[in-house]
């Protein structure tokens, strides 16, 4: 498997399966991937990759199944609502062939979510898990997430995943957080690219990144530069402030860790 | 290959390649896939899949041949700029061993947009396509995108991806679009599971979506119907406002296409 940054040993990676027609077909603007990839870059977690797929169950074992295998920890957001279109929990148990069990604790917790009477036979399909899951806690609307072997299954809706995904906090190991410094120059990186690439081949240790930008007509770049060890960072960001300097730019902007 | 609708036999299929380590860090909230996934419904081609992946030559070629195969059409964006971390171009041609080679259309484009002296050796890096490929016009920012075989590959900037992505009218197999119908209520999803079910079991043509949501601290659900057919769609949209209304459920709003 191929690292995004040059990691360390005991970083741990990860990939996402993000499920709903309603994204592919652009009527929903995901907003889940960029928070997942914040939070487990804090916690020096690696995002390897990202795939949008459909609520078809033969798709979601497939990719489940492969997700599983390839990454230490899987999360998928979408599809473990109570309707006909909420088919997750059960592709994944039918991924493993283990058996869906109406999970008791889960029915105990939506029990006291639930107004006395609401808890209908539609809602309680949310308790029915994976056989050998455990309760991913769902602080914002009762119904629990579900963790199965190294996946995480997490709601759809961004204030609920987001929830979840923050309670994990016991289960995920962490490595050293990927630092991150940035610096914004009104140049165009066309003339900063071939200072750039030498910069870049003196630390590979440091990933750096560059970013155009096309904003209210105007064109530049932000330079984003990604490791975990802080002295290696910012040597390079001072090699790209002079290189910006040298080069007459104006630095519209600098953030370091 | 399965689809997210049932679709027609004319219908086209696509997969989309988001390259990018700043989508998967989330310090970029990726735009490209909602705006992608509208145009396409819009033009009768159904999106299959969306995978990001890293600025990793390895894992471009690997992706790039996977969906060239699996799918009619291939968009990627990202990864088409003047620096070091730009390799889609450089990666696809590896993929299909085919020699780089520079393109003396796309260099008369950037020559003529960019003012004299300013079209230096990184921006011409731009000007390399893999041999046997075509250019896509760029009427943002000059430098153009590139069609390789059923691949098109796009900028990342989405001001520059849209232009390239709407400038494609000739070169897309449309189909029949998909017609899009929508009614949002304050009923809870659970409360109409049972009976949505039943109704999807009527006319499987009709693709409905329940998409629940929390505003403001209101639960409430929108549920969209999907079809090429709008009488098919239409009836189905009656029974779920039926469904709603017996429900006693307020409804909010109803989009028909």
């Amino acid at each position: 498997m191929n690292d995004i940054l040059p990691i360390n040993d005991i970083q741990k990676t990860a990939g996402v399966i993000i499920i709903g027609n309603e994204i592919l077909s652009g009527r929903t603007q995901d907003r889940n991937v960029a928070y997942i990839g914040k939070n487990l870059e804090k916690r020096g977690i690696s995002l390897k990759e990202v795939i949008v797929i459909p609520d078809d169950e033969r798709i979601i074992i497939e990719k489940v199944k492969t997700y599983s295998n390839k990454f230490n920890y899987v999360f998928t957001t979408g599809g473990i609502g109570p309707t006909h279109d909420d088919i997750t929990t059960a592709s994944i148990a039918k991924a493993f062939s283990v058996k869906l069990i109406r999970h008791t604790e889960a029915v105990a917790i939506m029990k006291n979510y639930y107004e006395p009477g609401a808890l209908t036979e539609a809602r309680l399909k949310m308790a029915d898990i994976p056989e050998g899951g455990v309760l991913i806690d769902n602080p914002v609307s009762g119904a629990p997430g579900i963790q199965f072997k190294n996946i995480f299954v997490m709601a759809g809706v961004p204030e609920i995943m987001q929830a979840m995904l923050d309670g994990l906090t016991d289960r995920l190991v962490c490595g050293p957080p990927i630092l991150t410094a940035s610096i914004s120059t009104n140049l165009t990186e066309s003339k900063l690219a071939a200072g750039m690439s030498k910069i870049q081949n003196k630390c590979t240790e440091v990933s750096i990144g560059s970013y155009p930008y096309f904003k209210r007509g105007e064109l530049g770049v932000n330079i984003v530069l990604r490791c975990t060890e802080k002295n290696l960072l910012l040597g390079q960001l001072a090699l790209i402030t002079t290189l910006i300097e040298e080069t007459k730019g104006i630095i519209i902007e600098i953030k370091t860790p």
